[in-house]
């Protein structure tokens, strides 16, 4: 069996990333990376300058991303045949020389590697390199910590219904929430109707050149890199 | 004004601090870091080896840990004191040369450092530089992804009431629980108690020499540097 690596890029300032994380791209032979098609992705990107001159890149290009609903069973069909069929390619890849496999923030973490981990068990080594999560880049950028003392924090996506988004605010002291994209109105309906939406904040490409952080209530659309926090309240002496 | 930077130093593999974290480190001529009476501290150990010989050292030794409960208001005073102490040196040594203050994982995810943080403005320019989180480093050490698809997070502390932690545990997909200690064995139960304990790990000292990772319900007794999760099972084409 060969080894596949799979290596947190953090959350976009390459400083950011891990000394090992930066050892291991800058010794690259195979390096392969998730992006919709005809996109270089935001994984790739980060590592611009990094990769020897002689690393081969292999482009794990999306056969579908918001063309048809995540609740079509084509979808499913679609992706999980794309899963197969790079899990194949990267083990067989990786018998001749190690395959680094790009992800931003924390692979573990809401990472699209975990379907390529679950595939690749008993086929290849696997080494999974932890990475700072693009909520820890974005909370630092707001200026103030995000939980105190014994502050619960609720991570949650902006895709849930609008009623649970509510009730998730009201029952945490911090909250998180990603994916908000085409979901940022029902997002701010939510939390005003939970009484947190004047004490959230909009984080758009955290640690990233065109950084913006601005009060949710004020934003008007979310790229899809951004997240938005709202910051807990717990004991400090 | 002088500037402090707190460096977050992750989960304690000394590989997986930032670049920059490293680079700051290496070139530290103040550096300031928490630890009890008489101890050197997690943060100080991880960065042994790592400090420039002309580096001045400033141990801030917390006045109090576990003598006095949370609750009196000793506690708080004491606490309080020593804060406003540190903030009032930290900011006149730094008119000299910047300061450097260590900080184990993500600063602004439950460190110390925010104590001084709200203490110093006004009086420093301070920088944070985010780090892996010690639960990122932990969950990476189970093998398996810690969420999926559109699962929820939740991070408490073992500190909470019982039934709390048994809310807390039946509401989500995916749990993280810190502060464990001699919460462990109320842990079990809450867990027991929401259906999870069977799928609860226990990691201690993710990602440093001494590691192990096991069964929730199997242990016997949890040393401060570990944490519990549980698992997501959301989506997973």
């Amino acid at each position: 069996m060969g080894k596949v690596i799979c290596v947190g890029l953090g959350p976009g300032d390459p400083e950011l990333m891990s000394v090992r994380a930066d050892r291991i791209l800058r010794g690259a032979r195979h390096v392969a990376y998730f992006c919709k098609r005809g996109a270089r992705g935001q994984a790739r990107r980060i590592v611009e300058g990094m990769l020897p001159a002689a690393a081969v890149e292999h482009a794990m290009e999306y056969p579908v991303t918001v063309e048809i609903p995540v609740s079509d069973p084509e979808y499913n069909r679609l992706l999980a045949a794309f899963y197969e069929d790079w899990a194949t390619r990267l083990a067989d890849l990786a018998m001749g020389a190690e395959v680094v496999v790009l992800c931003e923030g924390d692979p573990f973490f809401y990472g699209s590697f975990m379907h390529l981990h679950s595939r690749l068990q008993g086929r290849a080594e696997i080494e999974i390199v932890p990475g700072i999560t693009g909520m820890s880049g974005c909370w630092t950028q707001t200026g103030q910590p995000i939980t105190w003392g014994d502050d619960v924090l609720t991570v949650a996506m902006a895709t849930l219904p609008e009623a649970e988004i509510t009730r998730r605010a009201r029952d945490t002291d911090a909250l998180v929430v990603m994916k908000i994209g085409r979901n940022l109105e029902k997002l701010k309906r939510a939390l005003a109707a939970a009484g947190t939406l004047e004490r959230a904040w909009l984080i758009e490409r955290g640690t990233m050149p065109g950084q913006r952080v601005a009060r949710l209530a004020e934003v008007a659309e979310a790229p899809y890199f951004s997240l938005a926090v709202v910051h807990g309240q717990g004991r400090r002496p």
